[in-house]
Protein backbone atom coordinates (compact mmCIF):
# COMPACT_ATOMS: atom_id res chain seq x y z
CA UNK A 1 0.00 0.00 0.00
CA UNK A 2 1.46 3.25 -0.92
CA UNK A 3 0.78 6.68 -0.23
CA UNK A 4 -1.58 7.51 -2.33
CA UNK A 5 -3.82 3.95 -1.40
CA UNK A 6 -3.55 5.20 1.83
CA UNK A 7 -5.06 8.72 1.35
CA UNK A 8 -7.33 7.08 -1.23
CA UNK A 9 -8.61 4.94 1.71
CA UNK A 10 -8.74 7.68 4.13
CA UNK A 11 -11.10 9.45 1.59
CA UNK A 12 -13.47 6.69 1.40
CA UNK A 13 -14.25 6.19 5.45
CA UNK A 14 -17.10 8.07 7.29
CA UNK A 15 -15.44 8.32 10.41
CA UNK A 16 -18.55 7.21 13.00
CA UNK A 17 -19.68 7.77 16.73
CA UNK A 18 -23.25 6.96 17.09
CA UNK A 19 -23.17 5.44 20.59
CA UNK A 20 -26.03 6.85 22.29
CA UNK A 21 -24.38 8.18 25.14
CA UNK A 22 -21.60 9.90 22.79
CA UNK A 23 -21.00 13.66 24.73
CA UNK A 24 -19.73 16.64 22.95
CA UNK A 25 -16.11 16.40 23.76
CA UNK A 26 -15.96 13.06 22.25
CA UNK A 27 -17.72 14.23 19.27
CA UNK A 28 -15.10 17.26 19.07
CA UNK A 29 -11.99 14.65 18.89
CA UNK A 30 -13.72 12.53 16.56
CA UNK A 31 -13.46 15.65 14.52
CA UNK A 32 -10.14 16.13 15.10
CA UNK A 33 -9.69 12.37 13.76
CA UNK A 34 -11.13 13.09 10.54
CA UNK A 35 -9.13 16.55 9.88
CA UNK A 36 -5.86 14.68 10.46
CA UNK A 37 -6.62 11.68 9.27
CA UNK A 38 -8.82 13.35 5.90
CA UNK A 39 -11.56 11.22 6.20
CA UNK A 40 -14.37 11.47 3.64
CA UNK A 41 -16.90 12.68 6.55
CA UNK A 42 -17.66 12.35 10.15
CA UNK A 43 -21.08 10.15 11.09
CA UNK A 44 -22.94 11.62 14.23
CA UNK A 45 -26.27 11.58 15.55
CA UNK A 46 -28.56 14.57 14.66
CA UNK A 47 -27.65 15.98 18.61
CA UNK A 48 -24.55 16.86 17.56
CA UNK A 49 -24.17 17.83 14.06
CA UNK A 50 -23.91 21.81 15.16
CA UNK A 51 -21.07 20.82 17.00
CA UNK A 52 -19.38 18.71 13.98
CA UNK A 53 -20.09 21.45 11.70
CA UNK A 54 -18.08 24.25 13.85
CA UNK A 55 -15.49 21.41 14.81
CA UNK A 56 -14.94 20.88 10.74
CA UNK A 57 -14.99 24.45 9.77
CA UNK A 58 -12.51 24.72 7.09
CA UNK A 59 -11.99 21.63 6.46
CA UNK A 60 -13.04 19.27 3.30
CA UNK A 61 -13.85 17.06 5.65
CA UNK A 62 -18.11 16.65 5.59
CA UNK A 63 -20.77 15.99 8.17
CA UNK A 64 -22.78 13.12 7.61
CA UNK A 65 -25.81 12.69 10.50
CA UNK A 66 -28.49 9.58 10.52
CA UNK A 67 -32.81 10.02 9.93
CA UNK A 68 -34.84 7.87 11.41
CA UNK A 69 -32.01 6.17 13.07
CA UNK A 70 -31.56 2.97 13.70
CA UNK A 71 -34.68 1.33 13.55
CA UNK A 72 -36.59 3.42 10.41
CA UNK A 73 -39.80 3.06 12.28
CA UNK A 74 -40.92 7.19 12.62
CA UNK A 75 -43.33 8.49 10.45
CA UNK A 76 -42.23 9.79 6.94
CA UNK A 77 -43.13 13.35 8.49
CA UNK A 78 -40.37 12.93 11.58
CA UNK A 79 -37.39 11.55 8.97
CA UNK A 80 -38.47 14.48 6.77
CA UNK A 81 -38.35 17.73 10.18
CA UNK A 82 -35.24 15.59 11.06
CA UNK A 83 -33.56 15.84 7.65
CA UNK A 84 -34.43 19.41 7.23
CA UNK A 85 -33.13 20.17 10.53
CA UNK A 86 -29.85 18.21 9.83
CA UNK A 87 -29.43 20.14 6.08
CA UNK A 88 -30.01 23.68 7.87
CA UNK A 89 -27.63 22.96 10.58
CA UNK A 90 -24.49 22.35 8.02
CA UNK A 91 -25.25 18.37 7.62
CA UNK A 92 -23.75 16.90 3.91
CA UNK A 93 -25.08 13.61 3.63
CA UNK A 94 -27.93 11.86 4.94
CA UNK A 95 -27.50 8.16 6.32
CA UNK A 96 -31.49 7.33 6.26
CA UNK A 97 -32.85 4.15 7.84
CA UNK A 98 -35.52 2.55 5.40
CA UNK A 99 -38.87 1.43 6.22
CA UNK A 100 -38.54 -1.58 6.82
CA UNK A 101 -42.23 -2.76 8.17
CA UNK A 102 -43.11 -1.44 5.18
CA UNK A 103 -40.53 -3.00 3.29
CA UNK A 104 -41.58 -6.44 4.90
CA UNK A 105 -45.21 -5.38 4.52
CA UNK A 106 -45.16 -4.85 0.44
CA UNK A 107 -45.94 -1.19 0.90
CA UNK A 108 -44.00 0.10 -2.27
CA UNK A 109 -45.56 3.49 -2.66
CA UNK A 110 -45.32 4.55 1.12
CA UNK A 111 -41.91 3.10 1.26
CA UNK A 112 -40.67 5.02 -1.99
CA UNK A 113 -42.52 7.89 -1.33
CA UNK A 114 -41.03 8.79 2.37
CA UNK A 115 -37.55 8.70 0.44
CA UNK A 116 -37.86 10.03 -2.25
CA UNK A 117 -39.25 13.19 0.08
CA UNK A 118 -36.19 13.12 1.49
CA UNK A 119 -33.96 12.95 -1.96
CA UNK A 120 -35.95 16.05 -2.97
CA UNK A 121 -35.45 18.05 -0.27
CA UNK A 122 -31.71 16.75 0.44
CA UNK A 123 -30.53 17.48 -3.53
CA UNK A 124 -31.87 21.33 -3.09
CA UNK A 125 -29.06 21.55 -0.36
CA UNK A 126 -26.53 19.73 -2.48
CA UNK A 127 -26.83 17.14 0.40
CA UNK A 128 -26.26 13.30 -0.40
CA UNK A 129 -28.76 10.53 0.59
CA UNK A 130 -27.70 6.83 1.88
CA UNK A 131 -30.79 4.57 2.69
CA UNK A 132 -30.11 2.24 5.01
CA UNK A 133 -31.30 -1.19 3.98
CA UNK A 134 -30.32 -2.87 7.55
CA UNK A 135 -29.81 -6.42 5.31
CA UNK A 136 -29.13 -8.32 8.53
CA UNK A 137 -32.83 -8.24 9.26
CA UNK A 138 -33.83 -9.06 5.39
CA UNK A 139 -33.84 -12.09 2.95
CA UNK A 140 -32.40 -12.35 -0.15
CA UNK A 141 -35.50 -11.41 -1.85
CA UNK A 142 -36.00 -8.46 0.40
CA UNK A 143 -32.73 -7.21 0.29
CA UNK A 144 -33.31 -7.36 -3.99
CA UNK A 145 -36.57 -5.42 -3.09
CA UNK A 146 -35.14 -2.77 -1.00
CA UNK A 147 -32.09 -1.73 -3.08
CA UNK A 148 -34.89 -1.27 -6.05
CA UNK A 149 -37.14 0.16 -4.48
CA UNK A 150 -34.70 2.77 -2.37
CA UNK A 151 -32.39 3.39 -6.21
CA UNK A 152 -36.24 3.96 -7.30
CA UNK A 153 -36.36 6.74 -4.87
CA UNK A 154 -33.27 8.01 -6.20
CA UNK A 155 -31.26 8.52 -3.27
CA UNK A 156 -26.90 8.26 -3.96
CA UNK A 157 -26.14 5.34 -1.90
CA UNK A 158 -27.09 1.62 -0.59
CA UNK A 159 -26.43 1.40 2.70
CA UNK A 160 -25.54 -2.15 4.56
CA UNK A 161 -26.26 -1.95 7.89
CA UNK A 162 -26.92 0.65 10.89
CA UNK A 163 -24.44 -0.89 13.34
CA UNK A 164 -26.72 -1.49 16.01
CA UNK A 165 -28.45 -4.77 14.26
CA UNK A 166 -27.82 -8.42 14.97
CA UNK A 167 -25.24 -8.18 11.98
CA UNK A 168 -23.18 -5.71 9.84
CA UNK A 169 -21.74 -5.57 6.27
CA UNK A 170 -20.96 -8.69 4.55
CA UNK A 171 -18.89 -9.34 1.39
CA UNK A 172 -21.71 -10.85 0.00
CA UNK A 173 -24.12 -8.30 0.44
CA UNK A 174 -22.04 -5.51 -0.97
CA UNK A 175 -21.22 -7.46 -3.99
CA UNK A 176 -25.14 -7.89 -4.33
CA UNK A 177 -26.19 -4.23 -3.62
CA UNK A 178 -23.13 -3.60 -5.93
CA UNK A 179 -24.86 -5.80 -8.70
CA UNK A 180 -27.98 -4.16 -8.10
CA UNK A 181 -27.24 -0.82 -8.31
CA UNK A 182 -26.92 1.46 -11.38
CA UNK A 183 -23.13 2.88 -11.37
CA UNK A 184 -24.27 6.13 -10.47
CA UNK A 185 -25.29 4.90 -6.82
CA UNK A 186 -22.58 4.00 -4.56
CA UNK A 187 -22.30 1.44 -1.63
CA UNK A 188 -21.34 2.29 1.62
CA UNK A 189 -20.33 -0.85 4.13
CA UNK A 190 -20.93 -0.21 7.58
CA UNK A 191 -20.89 -2.39 10.35
CA UNK A 192 -18.65 -4.66 12.09
CA UNK A 193 -15.71 -3.07 9.98
CA UNK A 194 -12.73 -3.47 12.03
CA UNK A 195 -9.83 -4.13 10.14
CA UNK A 196 -7.39 -3.04 7.38
CA UNK A 197 -8.54 -6.73 6.17
CA UNK A 198 -12.19 -6.15 6.28
CA UNK A 199 -11.84 -2.78 4.54
CA UNK A 200 -10.11 -3.83 1.30
CA UNK A 201 -12.57 -6.54 1.03
CA UNK A 202 -15.66 -3.91 1.37
CA UNK A 203 -14.34 -2.11 -1.06
CA UNK A 204 -12.79 -4.69 -3.66
CA UNK A 205 -16.80 -6.41 -3.45
CA UNK A 206 -17.59 -2.72 -4.65
CA UNK A 207 -18.34 -0.58 -1.90
CA UNK A 208 -17.11 3.27 -2.33
CA UNK A 209 -17.67 4.13 1.22
CA UNK A 210 -16.96 2.52 4.24
CA UNK A 211 -18.47 3.66 7.88
CA UNK A 212 -16.69 2.54 10.75
CA UNK A 213 -15.78 3.44 14.10
CA UNK A 214 -12.36 1.80 13.52
CA UNK A 215 -11.37 4.19 11.52
CA UNK A 216 -8.15 5.31 12.93
CA UNK A 217 -7.01 1.49 13.94
CA UNK A 218 -7.65 0.86 10.37
CA UNK A 219 -5.66 4.02 9.04
CA UNK A 220 -2.40 3.28 11.50
CA UNK A 221 -2.45 -0.78 10.45
CA UNK A 222 -2.34 0.76 7.30
CA UNK A 223 0.40 3.07 7.66
CA UNK A 224 2.05 0.50 9.39
CA UNK A 225 1.86 -1.66 6.36
CA UNK A 226 3.31 0.99 4.45
CA UNK A 227 5.80 1.76 6.50
CA UNK A 228 7.07 -1.75 6.45
CA UNK B 1 -52.96 -15.80 41.99
CA UNK B 2 -56.49 -14.95 41.90
CA UNK B 3 -58.31 -13.40 39.21
CA UNK B 4 -58.27 -10.15 40.47
CA UNK B 5 -54.89 -10.08 40.65
CA UNK B 6 -54.82 -11.62 37.37
CA UNK B 7 -56.68 -8.51 35.74
CA UNK B 8 -54.70 -6.45 37.93
CA UNK B 9 -51.23 -7.83 36.27
CA UNK B 10 -53.14 -7.32 32.49
CA UNK B 11 -53.47 -3.95 33.49
CA UNK B 12 -49.99 -3.36 34.57
CA UNK B 13 -48.63 -3.81 31.65
CA UNK B 14 -47.53 -2.67 28.18
CA UNK B 15 -48.17 -4.74 25.29
CA UNK B 16 -45.01 -3.66 23.50
CA UNK B 17 -43.65 -4.54 19.88
CA UNK B 18 -40.60 -2.30 18.95
CA UNK B 19 -38.93 -4.10 16.64
CA UNK B 20 -37.93 -2.43 13.27
CA UNK B 21 -39.37 -4.89 10.85
CA UNK B 22 -42.57 -5.03 12.56
CA UNK B 23 -45.37 -5.28 9.95
CA UNK B 24 -48.98 -3.82 9.66
CA UNK B 25 -50.81 -7.30 10.60
CA UNK B 26 -48.27 -7.84 13.39
CA UNK B 27 -49.24 -4.14 14.77
CA UNK B 28 -52.71 -5.20 14.34
CA UNK B 29 -52.68 -8.64 15.97
CA UNK B 30 -51.03 -7.08 18.63
CA UNK B 31 -54.22 -4.56 19.29
CA UNK B 32 -56.26 -7.82 19.02
CA UNK B 33 -54.14 -9.47 21.98
CA UNK B 34 -54.56 -5.90 24.26
CA UNK B 35 -58.14 -6.31 24.00
CA UNK B 36 -58.47 -9.44 24.88
CA UNK B 37 -56.07 -9.64 27.88
CA UNK B 38 -56.99 -6.26 28.99
CA UNK B 39 -53.52 -4.61 28.69
CA UNK B 40 -52.99 -1.11 30.23
CA UNK B 41 -51.45 0.11 26.60
CA UNK B 42 -49.80 -1.05 22.92
CA UNK B 43 -46.56 0.50 23.02
CA UNK B 44 -45.66 0.46 19.13
CA UNK B 45 -43.34 2.82 16.82
CA UNK B 46 -44.54 6.58 15.81
CA UNK B 47 -45.21 5.21 11.91
CA UNK B 48 -47.68 2.57 13.44
CA UNK B 49 -49.85 4.69 15.79
CA UNK B 50 -52.66 5.44 13.47
CA UNK B 51 -52.89 2.01 13.13
CA UNK B 52 -53.10 1.25 16.64
CA UNK B 53 -55.56 3.93 17.52
CA UNK B 54 -57.85 2.29 14.83
CA UNK B 55 -57.84 -1.10 15.86
CA UNK B 56 -58.14 0.02 19.22
CA UNK B 57 -61.08 2.04 18.50
CA UNK B 58 -63.75 1.69 22.02
CA UNK B 59 -61.43 -0.46 23.98
CA UNK B 60 -60.23 1.10 26.77
CA UNK B 61 -56.16 -0.30 26.07
CA UNK B 62 -54.43 3.10 25.34
CA UNK B 63 -51.70 3.79 22.62
CA UNK B 64 -48.16 4.14 23.47
CA UNK B 65 -45.07 5.42 21.81
CA UNK B 66 -42.03 6.05 21.52
CA UNK B 67 -39.96 9.46 20.79
CA UNK B 68 -36.36 9.30 19.90
CA UNK B 69 -36.29 5.66 19.65
CA UNK B 70 -33.91 4.30 21.17
CA UNK B 71 -30.70 5.93 21.29
CA UNK B 72 -32.43 9.29 22.42
CA UNK B 73 -29.61 11.18 20.64
CA UNK B 74 -31.75 13.11 17.77
CA UNK B 75 -32.10 17.01 18.61
CA UNK B 76 -35.04 18.47 21.01
CA UNK B 77 -36.49 19.81 18.23
CA UNK B 78 -37.38 16.87 16.40
CA UNK B 79 -38.37 14.66 19.62
CA UNK B 80 -41.12 18.13 19.85
CA UNK B 81 -42.03 17.43 16.31
CA UNK B 82 -42.61 13.49 17.05
CA UNK B 83 -44.37 14.07 20.18
CA UNK B 84 -46.67 16.18 18.58
CA UNK B 85 -47.27 14.03 15.53
CA UNK B 86 -47.87 11.40 17.72
CA UNK B 87 -50.37 12.84 20.17
CA UNK B 88 -52.48 14.50 17.57
CA UNK B 89 -52.46 10.75 15.51
CA UNK B 90 -54.19 9.38 19.28
CA UNK B 91 -51.02 8.23 21.12
CA UNK B 92 -51.96 8.93 24.80
CA UNK B 93 -48.70 7.99 26.26
CA UNK B 94 -44.81 9.17 25.35
CA UNK B 95 -41.93 6.79 26.20
CA UNK B 96 -38.73 9.32 25.34
CA UNK B 97 -35.17 8.51 25.28
CA UNK B 98 -33.09 11.20 27.58
CA UNK B 99 -30.29 12.36 26.00
CA UNK B 100 -27.60 10.19 27.39
CA UNK B 101 -24.75 12.49 25.95
CA UNK B 102 -26.28 15.50 27.64
CA UNK B 103 -26.55 13.41 30.86
CA UNK B 104 -23.04 12.42 30.54
CA UNK B 105 -21.47 15.56 29.63
CA UNK B 106 -23.44 17.47 32.38
CA UNK B 107 -25.76 19.59 30.07
CA UNK B 108 -28.64 19.82 32.74
CA UNK B 109 -30.46 22.51 31.01
CA UNK B 110 -30.66 21.13 28.11
CA UNK B 111 -31.50 17.76 29.51
CA UNK B 112 -33.99 18.96 31.13
CA UNK B 113 -35.92 22.00 28.72
CA UNK B 114 -36.02 19.28 26.21
CA UNK B 115 -37.92 16.60 28.00
CA UNK B 116 -40.09 19.53 30.18
CA UNK B 117 -41.28 20.92 26.54
CA UNK B 118 -42.42 17.54 25.28
CA UNK B 119 -44.25 17.26 29.15
CA UNK B 120 -45.91 20.44 28.70
CA UNK B 121 -46.72 19.51 24.97
CA UNK B 122 -48.16 15.89 26.56
CA UNK B 123 -49.86 17.15 29.87
CA UNK B 124 -52.19 19.79 26.92
CA UNK B 125 -53.49 16.13 25.41
CA UNK B 126 -53.92 14.72 28.69
CA UNK B 127 -51.38 12.42 28.22
CA UNK B 128 -48.28 10.72 30.38
CA UNK B 129 -44.82 11.32 29.38
CA UNK B 130 -42.53 8.30 30.79
CA UNK B 131 -38.44 9.00 30.82
CA UNK B 132 -36.81 6.05 29.58
CA UNK B 133 -33.08 6.05 31.10
CA UNK B 134 -31.13 3.61 29.36
CA UNK B 135 -29.98 1.89 32.82
CA UNK B 136 -27.47 -0.49 31.02
CA UNK B 137 -25.20 2.53 29.78
CA UNK B 138 -25.35 4.42 33.53
CA UNK B 139 -23.26 4.30 36.59
CA UNK B 140 -25.11 4.47 40.15
CA UNK B 141 -24.32 8.18 40.03
CA UNK B 142 -25.50 8.66 36.21
CA UNK B 143 -28.96 6.68 37.14
CA UNK B 144 -29.26 9.38 40.12
CA UNK B 145 -29.01 12.02 38.15
CA UNK B 146 -30.77 11.15 35.56
CA UNK B 147 -33.56 10.24 37.84
CA UNK B 148 -33.79 13.46 39.38
CA UNK B 149 -33.13 15.46 36.44
CA UNK B 150 -36.40 13.94 34.67
CA UNK B 151 -38.45 14.15 37.54
CA UNK B 152 -37.53 18.05 37.61
CA UNK B 153 -38.64 18.07 34.16
CA UNK B 154 -42.22 16.73 35.44
CA UNK B 155 -42.34 13.44 33.60
CA UNK B 156 -45.50 10.83 35.10
CA UNK B 157 -42.62 7.72 35.26
CA UNK B 158 -39.07 7.01 35.05
CA UNK B 159 -38.28 3.94 32.85
CA UNK B 160 -35.44 1.55 33.17
CA UNK B 161 -34.54 0.90 29.33
CA UNK B 162 -35.24 0.56 25.63
CA UNK B 163 -34.57 -3.09 24.88
CA UNK B 164 -32.40 -2.19 22.44
CA UNK B 165 -29.50 -1.63 24.87
CA UNK B 166 -26.81 -4.18 26.85
CA UNK B 167 -29.04 -4.81 29.40
CA UNK B 168 -32.46 -4.38 30.27
CA UNK B 169 -34.73 -3.96 33.58
CA UNK B 170 -32.80 -5.23 37.06
CA UNK B 171 -34.90 -5.50 40.27
CA UNK B 172 -32.06 -3.25 41.93
CA UNK B 173 -32.21 -0.31 39.41
CA UNK B 174 -36.60 -0.67 39.66
CA UNK B 175 -35.73 -0.42 43.59
CA UNK B 176 -33.22 2.89 43.06
CA UNK B 177 -35.00 4.56 40.58
CA UNK B 178 -38.71 3.95 43.44
CA UNK B 179 -36.51 5.41 46.17
CA UNK B 180 -35.29 8.21 44.51
CA UNK B 181 -38.87 9.19 42.43
CA UNK B 182 -41.71 10.51 44.65
CA UNK B 183 -44.99 8.31 44.91
CA UNK B 184 -46.75 10.87 42.22
CA UNK B 185 -44.00 9.31 39.51
CA UNK B 186 -44.49 5.74 38.45
CA UNK B 187 -41.97 3.23 37.72
CA UNK B 188 -41.83 0.93 34.01
CA UNK B 189 -39.60 -1.63 34.20
CA UNK B 190 -38.94 -2.98 30.87
CA UNK B 191 -36.32 -5.20 28.87
CA UNK B 192 -35.89 -8.47 29.05
CA UNK B 193 -38.89 -9.21 31.28
CA UNK B 194 -40.51 -13.08 29.67
CA UNK B 195 -41.61 -14.69 32.52
CA UNK B 196 -44.27 -14.38 35.25
CA UNK B 197 -41.64 -14.77 38.20
CA UNK B 198 -39.42 -11.70 36.56
CA UNK B 199 -43.02 -9.97 35.55
CA UNK B 200 -43.04 -10.07 40.16
CA UNK B 201 -40.10 -9.57 41.07
CA UNK B 202 -40.22 -5.95 39.30
CA UNK B 203 -43.47 -5.26 40.72
CA UNK B 204 -42.54 -6.58 44.23
CA UNK B 205 -39.68 -3.96 43.88
CA UNK B 206 -41.78 -0.68 42.99
CA UNK B 207 -42.73 -1.16 39.53
CA UNK B 208 -46.34 0.26 38.49
CA UNK B 209 -45.83 -0.90 34.70
CA UNK B 210 -44.10 -3.50 32.66
CA UNK B 211 -43.47 -3.24 29.44
CA UNK B 212 -42.72 -6.70 27.62
CA UNK B 213 -43.20 -8.31 24.46
CA UNK B 214 -43.75 -11.39 26.19
CA UNK B 215 -46.75 -10.57 27.86
CA UNK B 216 -49.07 -12.85 26.33
CA UNK B 217 -46.72 -16.17 27.81
CA UNK B 218 -46.92 -14.20 31.21
CA UNK B 219 -50.87 -14.17 31.22
CA UNK B 220 -51.07 -18.00 30.14
CA UNK B 221 -48.59 -18.51 33.10
CA UNK B 222 -50.25 -16.63 35.13
CA UNK B 223 -53.43 -18.05 34.42
CA UNK B 224 -52.22 -21.56 34.65
CA UNK B 225 -50.73 -20.82 37.79
CA UNK B 226 -54.46 -19.97 39.09
CA UNK B 227 -56.05 -22.89 37.49
CA UNK B 228 -53.47 -24.94 39.17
Amino acid sequence: MNQHAIRELAASIDHTLLRADATLGQVQRLCQEARQWGFCAVCVNPLWVKVAVQALAGSPVKVATVVGFPLGATTARVKLVEAQEALAAGAAELDVVVSLGRLKGGEETAFVQELAEVVELATGWGATVKAILETCLLSEEEKTRAAQWAVAAGVHFLKTSTGFGSGGATVEDVALLRKLAPPSVGIKASGGIRTLAQARAMLAAGASRLGTSASVAIMEEAVSWYGS
